[in-house]
């Protein structure tokens, strides 16, 4: 190799690129011997670095030629841009295409390509450095097989920070490109030109969130349009709206008591509710249903091909990523018994865990705490509808107006949900990193997707249950006033005669809105608090705002490994929102594009202004989280489907339309509540009933008290809509599978405008080659 | 280039290794220009020509290079071995893996691999060869753009066949192999070493098809097995069924006419029928049907794994299919006046259809064909049904015995059903390759893709439109005795009190049986008359089985571009009637494994006694097939879930265990009968009835004839029932739904040994370089 003292040609201006830090007094001799080795076997591997001491921090700045460059950028299958002049060699080929023709690089093939240290963008510069800063060693050669790698000098503490350094103009310029006027920053993450430089700046994994984010939005547009138009339907015929205008107006209607201690009450008193419910219930809903799970699948199917559009724009079309090495914790957590095993694809050696006696017992334990984290969302979720039914019964005693025993209720059981579930949630957001942990996940890339995986479950389970509770269980197995259904001794909660379909909406208003105001105000907070401690800190120290870039810097947070993982939990809940139960709140994708709106200015002013530079990482897609969507997928259609059939009224309307008899909605109400003797009650609920009446009524279809054998007992009507139901789930879910699967088989993957350009660059690559050849 | 004169290094013995065949007597002047501005061309690019004149034909034999293979070899990206004293560069690493390393060959990097002649097969060679002649110009530099190209000249004449020659030897062996045993045949082709053998002779394409059905009868193993037990199981608890011994016992029973002009008939007629519907359906299907289910899935996943390391092993993974050359019925289709453009990739004048003007009103015109044939089967389907009705009705005049009646109805319907099917499948062939024509696909590859599609949903609808009557349809529509639904005047048919599952059990065996022995007996047939007409020609001509191999095989059958098409088509639809209407067959993967090990034969025999030597064609899958399979496997969910809920007695036998009172199957039967009085006939009807009783049964769940408003009404448990079925399909499509998404997940796509061994093979080829980079 290259003597250190030669005279070698430097990339770009001599500029801080890298910096690795440690602290000038040191504790530990070791720690001095080994930045000596392997500051010593970094200029080895013809890194230029450069010695600065400031604020007792000895900071090595490292930059790099561009013949390394150039090794590496074949070693890591980078694309390069092909020389202008050997296009000439084709004739009227290569004047066809206008962007240069660019290839995966290959060094001893350097007279096809064109590369000078502009091909080299920073990011990438600080890749190489960082690719080589993790595999030179710190230890003489016959020390251990394991001495290599930045990562172990930080934990032991040998160095305290190595980040690349901010480029001050660009991070200016983007604070001022993003703060100004909201939409313009958002809309640009669409063109591609922000995009690259996003990419040249943070790395494709970081642009690639930004990609996903500012698409997702985009999407979000029309389906928030659709949205609101399916509340504008339902208000404008809301006066035509049959059964509401029944309710409003029954004034002799009493209906039989909500709990085992309240009094019997109008009809009349739901006539608002009623109302309401319409604007959500309608048959617009269904229509709304269907869009949204089209849009779903249009959703999965224009992500690839953006993505696969972007992916190749920035040339990693068929490149695979580089090998990953093992995590620093893995290894720290195998301890010296564990055999030592070549890694197959290093020939390193490293401790290898056996699968059945240290992996499996690790992953079942794992697997357990998840069903028991499960349970008990579960059981939470039955404490707060246990805790509804008893407050009930018991405020019924004391407090007479029916409608404010509603209210206390709600209110207080809504309270007692989001307390539980803020709780819950940080209790998974801890033990789901640790399980993680335990099951001993060699890379990086393996440990994020397992977390992923398992965050999602566990919080899709802890926001999801309470609304699956009241879209699919509650008044559903409420019994007849003759013999209610109980569940440790208070009766099941009921439905009003609109059905559960609004309550259900307010629950999903609560949660999805509720979870992003506590979000973003989260990521507001934080950082304000984070600015407040600098200020105080740089009162008492000089660093402060002065000093080079990387010193500032080195006051910034660490980025970390865990990168915008949160970020994309985040999204992908909310994607859950916008399709999972979409049909029974149509304002979802609304909410969800305000959300986004300003959830991309927090997620650019904290990397921006909060954070070191990142590292750029490679990447080329969203990886676990695109299959988490496609699961999402599937799901809505069924939720919807069961919501549609089950929880809205569009079913027993059809059926009573098409075999009521009067071919419209006439009626309806009254076909849907049945008649009860009062005097059929134990003692004990009568005794609450104040008013002197006979019969009153209850929703359900069932026969009236006439004596016979039939009494109470269901009615054929139940039997035809529990069919319809039943039918309406299985034709909706299979034709919407069938129209889903003729979407995604329409759309190709990849555009064929892609397609053609990768081909024709694959030919002309191949015949710039093989003309080459023939030459000789 | 080198000049023809030079001395040169030949590959190989001096074989005959490609021919291209002219007549000697030529009736075109032009022709004989053609061919030697193109042998001219041949030369240029260093192929090696030979002519020999015999039986009036001329033949020019065509050898290659080492150097020109290995130009070929950069160009087409074949992988090549690597040098083994290379790899001691890395020490340890090398020696661990035992096979060559292999790499995409580069010709600069020649230094890294060990090209010797034997790392060309020859059907590589034969290969390189056809791609040469399909690239190279038949005329002067100043022609046409579009005058290469060895197709254009087998079009006009100019050259009457090109084909790769046989090798005796290898031939021979193959013959003696695959004919002494037949056992030994078909395992054979599930080890690589055989299938390695495939491939170099007749390339992946031919290979993989082998592969496919090796792997198909392979997992058709177990299939059968569990089919065959899930037969047994019936057969051991047939003295224990109560419903079939009710049936048997019913000396007193009198049913309903069966039609119009029928008469009453006993229910123990139905004896024998009952006891072998229970032999197919019982508990136990309902457990095949979830395990074919699952083995579907299965299939699928070991599929990918499979043909990925098969894949692997011929080092073809990550390799991306060179460019398809247009079909010349796509060029000769476009007639002069389309706009030439230039191909975007090749670079060659080309004329490309408008797709307004010109693809749109073909695509649309085919789509409309499709339709319309697709109406003509179900046309066809309804025809019989109503042949059978009125035959029945008409029979029933005359024909005293109601047994002789069904089968002379049953046994001329399904006659004329297979007829038709034969008559519509010819149609359906030819239409569907004209309509595929029609369309206008560039490349052979999307031709077959548009046509495989096409022919499949053909026959598709072709072979299972009766079956899905059968299953769904029949029975299902009846009405009440007081009020029959009739089509076309006569009454629906009905199913006999087991339901109707046996009959489509019947309607199955002869479809899926009938079409393998047709299908077989002109796989037979067809290679013997071509052989007899072969003998009677060498009698009158004397090329005969004397003479060079080039020669013999000029004699055999063009191979063609449509390849297995035909053979894959056979064996998807044979897959299909493994797992769409398994739980009514549990036989089908019986039939099917007997038909594979016969199709394995004559498959093998075709090619290699009837066929010239195919041209190697590399494939890295089987294409559109597998999204075929996919698509079945979706569909087959929701059949069987349908099957089982509505066609079988499983729902109705279970609903009434549950809630019947007995808690057991006895009085099943008579619960599944409902009563009629024989006086609410009308006079017509009842003139054929020549018994004198008052009261029939009829299958239903009615109220009696009790002169109530309910009279001949459906009964609650009618309600129940249909409840059940229509609950049991979504429970059993979701729950089945979502353990084969567990399983696709839980099983990778490429085996996590692969995985590593991709990994590492490109981890030391990375390597290698860069230490030679350093080393530099």
């Amino acid at each position: 190799g290259n003597k250190a003292g030669d005279t070698v040609e430097l990339v770009g201006s001599c500029q801080d690129l890298f910096v690795i830090v440690s602290s000038v007094e040191d504790k530990d001799q070791s720690h001095s011997e080994k930045r000596k080795v392997f500051e010593e076997n970094l200029r080895e591997e013809d890194l230029q670095l450069k010695e600065e001491i400031r604020n007792n921090l000895r900071c090595v700045k490292i930059d790099i030629t561009l013949e390394v460059c150039k090794i590496y950028a074949d070693f890591l299958q980078l694309r390069m841009p092909m020389k202008q002049t050997n296009l000439n060699l084709l004739g009227d080929l290569g004047a066809q295409k206008q962007p240069p023709l660019s290839a995966v690089y290959n060094k001893d093939k350097e007279y096809l390509f064109d590369v000078t240290e502009n091909s080299f963008s920073n990011a990438i510069k600080c890749r190489i450095i960082d690719f080589i800063l993790r595999r030179t060693r710190f230890e003489p050669k016959d020390g251990s097989d394991l001495s290599f790698g930045i990562d172990s000098l930080l934990d032991d503490g040998t160095y305290v920070a190595a980040y690349p350094v901010h480029e001050e103009e660009v991070l200016d310029q983007w604070i001022e490109q993003w703060k100004l006027c909201s939409c313009s920053g958002l809309r640009s993450l669409y063109d591609h030109e922000t995009l690259d430089a996003l990419r040249n700046y943070f790395g494709e994994k970081i642009a690639l969130y930004f990609a996903w984010l500012g698409f997702y939005t985009m999407m979000l547009i029309p389906a928030a349009v659709v949205g609101i138009l399916c509340l504008i339907y339902p208000l404008a015929t809301l006066s035509k709206h049959k059964p509401s205008q029944d309710i409003c107006n029954a004034d002799n209607v009493t209906m039989c008591p909500l709990c085992d201690t309240c009094d019997v009450w109008p009809l009349n008193e739901t006539c608002v509710h009623s109302k309401i419910s319409y604007v959500i219930d309608n048959p617009a809903t269904l229509f709304f249903a269907l869009f949204m799970a089209f849009w779903g699948a249009l959703f999965q199917e224009m992500w690839k091909r953006y993505s696969a559009s972007l992916i190749h724009h920035w040339g990693l079309t068929g490149v695979s990523l580089e090998e990953q090495p093992p995590r620093p914790q893995y290894l720290a957590m195998l301890s010296d018994d564990v055999p030592q095993h070549k890694d197959p694809v290093s020939g390193r050696l490293e401790p290898r865990p056996d699968w059945w006696s240290i992996k499996l017992p690790r992953i079942l334990a794992s697997i357990s705490t998840i069903i028991l984290l499960f349970l008990v969302a579960v059981t939470a979720v039955i404490s707060v509808i246990i805790y509804r039914m008893s407050v009930r019964a018991a405020l019924a005693l004391s407090i007479d107006e029916s409608w404010k025993v509603s209210i206390l209720t709600s209110m207080s059981a809504a309270f007692l949900n989001l307390i539980i579930l803020f709780i819950l949630n940080k209790i998974y957001d801890f033990l789901a990193e640790k399980m993680t942990e335990i099951e001993l996940h060699r890379t990086q890339k393996e440990f994020e997707d397992s977390l992923a995986l398992k965050l999602y479950i566990l919080k899709f389970v802890n926001y999801y249950t309470s609304i699956f509770y009241i879209a699919f269980f509650k008044g559903a197995f409420i019994g007849a006033p003759d013999d209610y259904n109980r569940l440790f001794g208070y009766r099941v909660e009921e439905c009003p005669p609109g059905g559960c379909l609004l309550e259900l909406t307010m629950q999903l208003a609560i949660i999805m809105v509720g979870k992003q105001i506590l979000n973003n105000f989260q990521e507001i907070v934080l950082p304000w608090m984070y600015r407040r401690w600098r200020q105080w800190r740089s009162i008492n120290d000089e660093s402060g705002q002065q000093g080079p870039r990387w010193l500032k810097d080195y006051f910034r947070v660490h980025f970390g490994t865990k990168g915008l993982f949160d970020e994309y939990l985040e999204m992908i809940l909310q994607y859950g929102f916008v399709t999972i139960f979409v049909s029974s709140f149509p304002m979802a994708p609304l909410f969800a594009l305000i959300n986004n709106v300003i959830e991309f200015h927090l997620d650019s002013e904290k990397l921006l202004t909060l954070f070191r530079r990142p590292v750029a990482v490679q990447d080329t897609g969203i990886g676990i989280w695109f299959n988490i969507i496609t699961s999402i997928g599937s799901l809505s259609v069924l939720s919807n489907a069961f919501i549609i059939a089950f929880t809205s009224t569009f079913i027993p309307e059809l059926v009573y339309t098409a075999i009521g008899g009067t071919g419209n909605l006439d009626g309806f109400v009254n076909s849907t509540l049945s008649v009860f003797n009062v005097t059929d009650y134990s003692a004990g609920q009568q005794s609450h009933i104040q008013q002197n009446i006979e019969l009153c009524r209850y929703p359900g279809y069932r026969f009236p008290p006439n004596g016979d054998d039939n009494e109470y007992k269901l009615r054929p009507i139940f039997w035809h809509i529990l069919m319809a139901r039943l039918a309406f789930v299985i034709v909706f879910q299979n034709v919407v599978w069938l129209v889903i699967k003729i979407i995604t088989l329409a759309i190709p993957d990849v555009p064929e405008k892609l397609q053609l350009e990768i081909r024709q660059e694959r030919y002309m690559a191949n015949s710039l080659i093989l003309k080459h050849e023939q030459d000789r």
